[in-house]
């Protein structure tokens, strides 16, 4: 059997674009099966005391992630511009990722949903934007819209969430493996890829900071 | 002429350990000639109102980077160890570095500060362990420890930690290039080198965010 790793994501994080563009064909070179997975940053961040995303928090910080991104966007052919509204509010793109799942379409469909924002500039959360998503990767808005209601999407998209703290993730992308090894960061997917194939022996890991 | 990359660290950080223990020789790989650049990010965490590493303001953060700091030293066989203290009060380890460049010193002295914090668990703060260091790579503390309380060693350090804020610098290990592009963080070595000898053209930048 192929070993997996978990890609999880925030519809909202530029870094998740960058991933969400590229790690279905590293998967597949490197023989791992992927596993899409969508969260929410906003608890995750509210319980680290803030209000909105770190970039906008500490404006330094939100300038060299614009450069950063405008560097590996363009050495990999990919178009990028920040969406006027950052971050987006990403709750019904992460829901439909979800529902696509019963039509087998969550990582075509966030794709779609990333490229949107972060190529095309759009604001995910308007119903508008997301329909064109769903259409334009052959779903139609009628069947999978009104799943976004669901009880069992929305305790999905809850139950994610709360996996994801659990396993100490507080940024996206986010990796771990079937021993749950986290890896953040589109710069750690190689590493994360590597061992969910072939786990690292390791020193007895040292002790926390602080 | 050689281009130049100038490495912006601060004792403390446990990234700029990994990236002092090889920028010599990828710079040398790369034909760049590296320019070592100490500095403080406690006055640079103040102003975004943190009173210690973010790693301690953010406890997630901060097991996941020791988690990471372990495999990443591990792949490259470099020994690693958190410090009981953390983060260290690196200021006087700053000035001497400083002061070491009247001997040439400061890169050969700076990599045995940092081994003595990250692979020995050792209290950079402390006198003895400074003065070990400095008689480790043939320097003699008699000489050299008076000159911390210089004003021109002073005024350097403090001129390092603005000149840095200037630059948008938020975290260590930084890299700034002739042209002032920004690289941050270890995982950026490489793109860092690579522009130092050939920048990218680049398509306009978009805006920041908020």
């Amino acid at each position: 059997m192929k070993p997996t790793l978990i890609f999880w994501y925030e519809f909202a994080s530029t870094y998740s674009y960058l991933t969400a563009m590229r790690i279905d064909a590293e998967g597949a070179r490197a023989g791992v099966a992927i596993e899409w997975r969508p969260f929410l940053l906003g608890p995750i961040f509210k319980s680290q005391g803030w209000t909105t995303s770190p970039f906008n928090v500490y404006p330094a910080k939100g300038r060299y992630m614009v450069r950063d991104i405008t560097r590996i966007a363009s050495e990999r052919g990919l178009p990028f511009r920040m969406p006027e509204t950052f971050p987006a509010n990403g709750l019904k793109a992460a829901r439909l990722a979800i529902a696509a799942r019963g039509w087998g379409a969550t990582a075509a469909f966030s794709r779609a949903v990333f490229e949107a924002q972060f190529a095309g500039g759009e604001d995910i959360s308007d119903d508008d934007v997301l329909a064109a998503c769903l259409t334009r990767v052959g779903l139609d808005p009628a069947s999978v819209w009104p799943r976004i209601m669901d009880d069992s999407v929305k305790a999905a998209l809850k139950r994610n969430t709360e996996m994801a703290q659990g396993l100490g993730i507080f940024g996206a992308p986010s990796f771990t493996t079937a021993d749950n090894e986290l890896f953040w960061g589109d710069d750690r997917l190689a590493e994360a890829l590597r061992w969910a194939s072939a786990p690292m022996a390791l020193p007895n890991s040292a002790d926390s900071p602080g």
